[in-house]
């Protein structure tokens, strides 16, 4: 049976502004010692102190990056983060802190909006990053989301783009196109069920691409490991556009060739 | 006579995301010491040694914070960092980087977003920011533009919004409102130019407050100010959104009440 979604449907338009703002940071916690203020001023302050501090910022937009109709808002909250935090990482960093900007249309509720910061907040809470500030605004379409990470590491062990020498050995962590084949899948269930609003899709047997795809996980784990066995990578990059187009930016930042073994 | 604009009209689509980045940024020189790396890789990596970091965010999309029809896209690029680097300075602190995440629709030409990055550059130039990062993307209606600005302050001297006293005295910087009535004046030009095309508005008299709309500028002048007087006020805030606004937000994190004059 389908849910009746419109029976707990509050229109922001009735919260406004900073009512909506506070319902959605009031369960806030900040947990690193460097976000010196968060939410609640005209900037956030952090403290670095002899750390350096890495920033990146990735924009995310209906239509373009994500498809509502099989993406549950709480999985694109969660997603947006780590694909941002997934960059800090990429420097050898630590993600400390998220700033979030969103716009949506009038046809997002309360409880809508609140089921994709419920994402944020669970990705903050697992990845231990504070959420201390951002910009709430109306769209005249969809949705989006504007997310920046900023992270810290020791000057030393920062990790470029441009470092990769003659001989190094090129690595991937994780399976390169899961997220795709999952997206693919989602998107023929999606025509299927075009056709025939009754059929159920079942999609028990490919769960593993459907989880790369609806919930990623930025690899904290690989900093973990680096520093536990003292290794330092000569060049690291995210990868976001696929192994060709990465193994380029790397290639000519570092002034080097690659060979590619499948 | 009207120009033709489509003559010098290349489409985005031609060069790619990786092509407009580079013609987007290749301009870019750091000046602020504390911009270790800038635009290329996964993030930026700042070092602001002995300083707190401030960070804000602000979202500003076609159709909701501006009408191209009459606001330059030069004078939108230098507007959207303006409205940032001023939350900077509402803290008493020093701006020192950006990040400019952009979502545009196949209907701007290079022409057009070289336009609008003309603006933000010239906005960096002028106050000395440094341009270090962000996403490029497509959006599927009208522009939108994500900024984050980052900034540095000793911790003493930072000013928050909850310091105010009883007693204190509340005053502003710069006319209330002459932003708006510029605005008033460009919109009722418009309907002029809509009914009449041949129309051509004489603005001339209004300079001022369509200059105030238009070409806004952040007051980095008073925290220089305040600092030649040795002077450090108990709060500040940035007017965004009004007067009344602004000074319930300080009222209620201070903890005080207050007199208004007019």
């Amino acid at each position: 049976m389908l849910e009746n979604k419109e029976i707990n449907r509050t229109n922001l338009a009735e919260l406004g502004e900073f009512g909506l703002i506070k319902r959605l940071t009031k369960a806030i916690k900040l947990v690193q010692k460097s976000s010196v203020k968060g939410v609640g001023d005209d900037a956030a302050v952090l403290n670095h102190k002899d750390n350096q501090t890495l920033v990146t910022t990735d924009l995310l937009i209906e239509g373009i990056h994500f498809d509502l109709s099989f993406m549950p808002l709480k999985h694109l909250g969660y997603k947006a983060v780590m694909v941002n935090l997934s960059d800090v990482y990429a420097m050898n960093g630590k993600a400390t802190q998220i700033t979030v900007s969103m716009a949506v249309s009038n046809r997002f509720s309360l409880e809508a909006i609140e089921d994709l910061y419920a994402g944020i907040h669970l990705a903050c809470k697992a990845y231990q990053v504070d959420l201390v500030g951002g910009d709430t605004t109306s769209s005249t379409k969809g949705l989006l989301i504007s997310i920046t990470a900023i992270g810290e590491a020791k000057a030393e062990d920062i990790v470029y783009r441009n470092g990769a020498k003659t001989n190094d050995l090129l690595v991937v962590t994780g399976d390169l196109g899961a997220a795709y084949l999952g997206l693919q899948i989602l998107e023929r269930e999606k025509q299927v069920f075009e056709v025939n609003p009754n059929s159920q899709p079942d999609l028990d047997q490919y769960a593993y691409l459907i989880e790369r795809q609806l919930k990623p996980e930025a690899r904290r784990d690989i900093v973990k490991l680096f520093k536990d066995l003292k290794v330092k990578p000569t060049a690291m990059i995210d990868i976001s556009d696929g192994l060709a187009s990465e193994t380029i930016h790397i290639c000519q930042q570092s002034k080097v060739g690659c060979r590619l073994y499948e």
